[in-house]
C-alpha cells in the first residue's frame, strides 16, 4: 500500500532530459573544463538531442491534425532544430552547447504555472502596457533632467541621453549598481525623486501582477474544488449560491497513505470531509470512514481537544473546514447543520467522534 | 471584412511626430555623431517643429473658447515656443535639440493613463503628502545621526548634513550605489535601521499608489462595463443592485474577427454574451448568433468539455461570466436562471450549444 | 470673498520656527561656510531658541495640570534644554548647533499623522515583533553561514560573524552596497537564498504596516465622515446600517469658492450632496443650492453628460457619491431613490439638473 | 498589585541562555579579542552547554513516550552533540564555538511564529514552487543571453554561464551589489528587462507569502477571540453567524492593572466589554464594573465627549468595539442594541457613563 512507486514515463522522457542538458549548457560555458568532461558533456547533449528528434516524430506521428498542436510541434521542431544549425553555421564552437539553451522551453510546453503567467498578462494587458509607458515617461523625463545636468561633470557617465537612461533605469528599479552617480546638488535631488517615483512605479506594476495572480488562482481553484465539493452526499442538497459559498471556504488537502490527520488531545481548529479513500478512528471501538463521511466536528461544537486520533487508511483526499466558515456554514443552512450535530451527538454518545 | 486598416490621421499627426523626435533628440546628445546624421536629425527636428506649429493654429481655430482648452493650448505653445527660444537664446548648441523633449508632453496632454495617474494623486493627496512628511522626517533624523556618527572618520562622504542626506536617502530606498558605506559600529546599526524604515515608509507609499489605482481603475471599469451591460437584453429585466452585481463579475473582451472564443472538447469555464458583432457556433448546423445572445453556457451546468468550436464572425465584443460568478448569479436571479437553463435544455436536444 | 488668508499665527509659531531652523541646522553643518552666513544662522538659531523658551513658558502657563500636557510639555522642555546643555557642555563647537536637531520633535508634538503611526504600531505589535525576530534569525543564520564559507578567502569582509551580518543585513534588505561581496561557489548561493529570505521578510514588513494603516485610516475616516453624513436632512430617515453603508461610499471634498465641481458636456461618473456652503447652477434660469441639498443626479440616472455646469458659490464641503455606489444606495433605500428621482425628474421638466 | 514581577522560569532556562549564548558565539569570531575575554566566553559557552544537558535529560524523563515528543528532543540532542562533536573532530579551533551556533534552534522548538511560517509555508507550497520555477527559468534565460551578449567584452564577470547567473540573481532581486555590470547596449537592454521581470516575480512572492500570513494570522485570531466572546454574557443569546460577525469586529486588548482606558473629555471612537478583571469608573458617584460588564457606549450613542475617566482596577482583558462596528451590531441585533441603549440611558440619567 505504500510501495515506493516507480517513476512514470513522463519524468523519464520530460523533466530529466531538460534538466540534464541544461546542466550541461551550464557547465560547458566555463572555459577551463578538463576535456574529458567536456567530450562527457557534450555526448549528453547529443543523446538528449536525440531523444527529441524521437519525441518531434512522435509528436507528429500521434497528433496528426488536432487542435492546439501547433505550438507543441513549434516547440519540438526548435529543440531539434536551433542546436543543429549552430553546429552547421556557428563560426564560435562555444555557440553548438549554447544553442542547447533553447531546449528550456520544452518544460514550459505543458506547464501549467506557464500558462498561468500568458493569462494574467494577457487579462492585464492594458493595466500593464500603461504602467510600461509611465515607467517609458518618467525614464525619458529623468535621463534628460540627468544629462542636462551632469553631462559636462562627468561625460563618461552622463554624456549622451542613452547613458543617462542606463543610470535612470537602475535608479528607477533601486537596483544602484554605482557605476554611475550623479554629484551635483541638482542631480542629486532628481536621483531622490527618481527613486520615489520608481518605488510609486514598481509598486503598480507589482500590485497589478499580484493581484492578477491571485485573482486568476482564485478562479481555477474554483473550479478544481467545485467537482470534490459535489462528490459529497453532504452538500448535493445545496442550491448554487450556498455551496458556492461552501466550495470558497473549503480547503482541499492530499493526505498520504498512513499520515497522521488529528490526533487525541490536539486543540481542533477544523473538520474534514473526505471525497476519496477511507480514515481509520483509533477509538475504544475503532472505526473506518468512507468517501463522503466526515469527522473532526465535535471539537468544534463542543471546544474540546480531539477525542480520537484519525489516521489515513489509504491515501485520502479531504476537504477540511475551519472554525469560522463552519460557524458560518452552520448558521445557513439548517438541514446541514442539524445533520452534523445529530451525527456528532450520535458519536458522543459512542464516544467515537473525534 | 479583415481588410489591412489605413493608418488613422491621428497616429499620423500624434504618435510618430513624439515618437520621432524624441527619437532624434535622443540620438543627437551622442556626442561622436557623423556630421551627416546630425544634420538629418536636426532636419526631422525642424519638420516636426512645423508640424506642431500648424497643429497650434489649428487648436487655436478648431477650439476657440471651449471649456477645457487652457491645458491644451498651454501644451501646444510650449512645444512651439520652448524650442524657438532655446534656438534663439542658448548659448550651448546641444541644447537647442534638447529643448524639443518638451515635446513629451504632446502625447500626456490626452492620455487617460495620464489623466487617471493625476486622479489618483488628488484623491489620494492627504495620504501621500503624510507618507512624504513620514520621509522627510526619518531621512533627517538619519542624516543627522549619520553625519553625528561618521563625520570625522569619513569627511568626503559624511563630512555634512547634506552629504549624509545623500547617504540617507540612497539607502532609505535601498538603492545602494555603495559610494557612501558607514564604517563604525553605531553607524552600520543605524544604516540597518534606515533599510528596515524605508522598506515600511516605501510600503505605506507604494500601498496608497497601488490601492488608489485599483479603487479608480474599479470605478471606471465599471462606468464602461454599465453601458455594455444594459445593451444586453436578458438584463434589462434586473432592478439596479443586482445590475451592480453582474457588472463587477463580467469581464469585457475583445475578440476580432475569425479568432476562436471556445474550442470543441476544452474544458469551459465560462459563458459569454454578445453586446457587439457576430459569432458562428461549428455544430452539426451550424448556427450565427447576433447581438444580445450568449453561449457557453453549457459547460458550466453540465460540467462537461465544450460541444462546439464558436469562432468570431466579426469584429465582437463580448463580456464573459467565470463559473464561480455564474453560479451566483443563477442562484439570485431565478427568472434569468429559467432562461439560461431553458435555452441550454433545447440547445442540449438540438445538439448545438457550446 | 476670495481675499488672502493671512496666515494663521500657528503657521507663525510652530510651522516657521521648525522648518528655518532645521535648515540652519543643516547648512551650519557644511564646513566650508563663510563666516557671515556661519554667524547669520547661529543668530537664527538663538531667536528661535528664544521663541521656544516663550512657548515652554506659555505651555506651562496656560495648561497647569491638564490631562495628557506630559508630552507636550517634554517636548518643550527638550526643545529648550537639549541646545542650552551641549553649549554648556559640548567640546566640538559642531554639535551645539547640531543639538538644535531635536526640534525636529515639535511638529511630531500635535502631528495626526505621527499619532496615526504611533497607533498602527501599537496595534500591530505583536506581528511587528514577530517578523522583527524572523528576521533577526534570518540574520543570525545567513552571518554565521557567511563566516563560516568566506571567512578565510576575504578575512577584511567576513573575518567575524558582526562583519558577516553587516553584509546580511544589507543584502536582506536588497540594498547592496556591493563593500562585501561572497566570491566562492557556497557564499553566492546563500547570498541568492538570503535575497529571497529578505524580499520574504520585508515583504510581511510592508504587508503588516501597509494593511495597519489602512485600517486605521479607514476607521478615523468613518468617525470624520459620519458627522458629515448627519448633517444631511435626507439620510436622516435611515438606520444604523444602511447609514453606515452610505458612510463608506461617500467621499468628502472641500472646494474653495470659485471653483468649478462640474462641468457642462462633461460624462457625469458622481452626485454630491452639500455638507456646508453653496453652490450656482449656471441653467437657463441660475439657481444656488445650499446646505442638505443635492445635484449631479441626472447624469447617474440618465447616463447623458452633465446638462449644467455647477460653481462653488463659497467654500464648499460636498460629499461625493460614485456611480456605482448610487445604484447599490437607491436599490436598498426606496425611499432615498423616491426623493432623489423625484427631484431629478423636476429638474429635467425645468431643464435645470446638472 | 503592581509588584514587580518575578522573572519565570522559562526565562531563565529558555531566552537568556539562547541569547547570551548566541551572543558569546558572535563575539568568539572576532579575531582580535584579548585572551582573558575570549576565555570568559569559552567558560560561558561550556556552562550553557552544561544546562542543555540537564535540559536534554529533563526531556527524555518528563516526557517519555507521549507524541510530538521527535522534534523537542531532537532539537535537544542536536544542542548538546553538534558543539560535543565539533569540540572531538573540528580541526579549525574557530569551528568549536561556531558550532554553538545550532542553540538557534532552541527558541525555534516552541516559537508560535515559527510554527506560523512552517503552516504558511506548507499552505502555499505549490504557489511558492510555482513561482521559484518562474524564478529559475527568468534566471537561466537571463543568464545565458548575458553571457551570449558580454562574455567577450567581459571574461571575469560574464565569462562562464554560472558567473552571469551571478550578476542575474543580483539584479533579479534589484540588490544589485555593482560588480558585475554589463557594457553593451544589448546588455544593458537585457539588465533592464531582468529588473523589471525581477520586480513582477518578487512582488508575486511577496503577494503569496503576505496574504498567507495574513489568512493564517485571521484563523488564528478567530480561534481566540471566540473563547474571549463567548465568556461575555451579553452575546450568549448570539446565534453562531452573528457571534462569528462580532468575533471579527472586536479587539481584543489586556491592560494592565492602573493604566487609564479612557480619559474623561476625550472623543470615544469605541466601546469596551470586560471579559476578565475588574475596571474603576470616575464618576461622581465611584463604581467598579466586573466581568461581563461593558462601558464606553454612551460616547458612541450621542457622539459626545467620554464622560467620565475609567482606569483598571486589576489587570484587564478587555474586548474593544470600534464605533463602525457598532453601529452595524446594533442594527443587526435589536436585543443587544435595547439592553445597551436601556443601560445607556440609565447611566447618563445617573451621570455615571462614560
Amino acid at each position: 500500500m505504500t510501495a515506493w512507486p516507480i517513476p512514470r514515463v513522463s519524468v523519464l522522457t520530460k523533466a530529466l532530459p531538460v534538466a540534464f542538458g541544461l546542466l550541461a549548457v551550464v557547465l560547458l560555458s566555463e572555459p577551463d573544463l578538463a576535456d574529458r568532461t567536456r567530450l562527457a558533456l557534450q555526448t549528453l547533449l547529443v543523446i538528449i538531442w536525440c531523444v527529441y528528434i524521437v519525441q518531434l516524430i512522435a509528436t507528429i506521428r500521434t497528433r496528426p491534425a488536432e487542435e492546439g498542436r501547433g505550438a507543441i510541434l513549434i516547440v519540438d521542431l526548435l529543440a531539434v532544430a536551433v542546436p543543429l544549425a549552430a553546429f552547421l553555421v556557428a563560426s564560435d564552437p562555444r555557440d553548438v552547447s549554447l544553442a542547447c539553451g533553447v531546449w528550456i522551453l520544452k518544460p514550459l510546453r505543458d506547464s501549467t504555472a506557464f500558462r498561468l503567467v500568458a493569462k494574467v498578462l494577457a487579462n492585464e494587458a492594458r493595466n500593464l502596457i500603461g504602467v510600461v509607458s509611465i515607467f517609458g515617461i518618467v525614464l525619458i523625463v529623468a535621463a534628460v533632467i540627468a544629462y542636462f545636468v551632469e553631462r559636462d561633470a562627468q561625460p563618461n557617465s552622463f554624456g549622451s541621453i542613452p547613458k543617462a537612461m542606463w543610470w535612470a533605469v537602475v535608479t528607477l528599479s533601486t537596483t544602484g549598481y554605482g557605476d554611475a552617480i550623479p554629484q551635483s546638488l541638482a542631480g542629486r535631488v532628481l536621483a531622490g525623486l527618481v527613486m520615489m517615483c520608481g518605488i510609486g512605479v514598481f509598486a503598480l506594476w507589482a500590485g497589478i501582477l499580484a493581484s492578477g495572480f491571485a485573482e486568476e488562482v482564485r478562479r481555477l481553484d474554483f473550479v478544481n474544488k467545485w467537482q470534490l465539493v459535489s462528490a459529497v452526499p453532504l452538500f448535493a442538497q445545496l442550491g448554487a449560491p450556498e455551496l458556492a459559498g461552501i466550495v470558497r471556504a473549503l480547503r482541499p488537502r492530499h493526505v498520504p497513505a498512513g499520515a497522521v490527520i488529528c490526533r487525541k488531545g490536539e486543540t481542533g481548529d477544523q473538520m474534514f470531509f473526505i471525497v476519496e479513500g477511507r480514515v481509520g478512528v483509533a477509538a475504544a471501538a475503532p472505526v473506518e470512514l468512507g468517501p463522503g463521511a466526515f469527522f473532526g466536528e465535535m471539537a468544534l461544537i463542543t471546544g474540546e481537544p480531539r477525542t480520537a486520533t484519525v489516521t489515513a487508511a489509504s491515501a485520502v483526499t479531504l476537504l477540511s473546514l475551519h472554525s469560522l466558515d463552519f460557524q458560518i456554514l452552520l448558521s445557513h443552512n439548517p438541514a446541514i447543520a442539524e445533520t452534523i450535530r445529530s451525527t456528532a451527538a450520535e458519536r458522543g454518545s459512542a464516544k467515537l467522534g473525534s
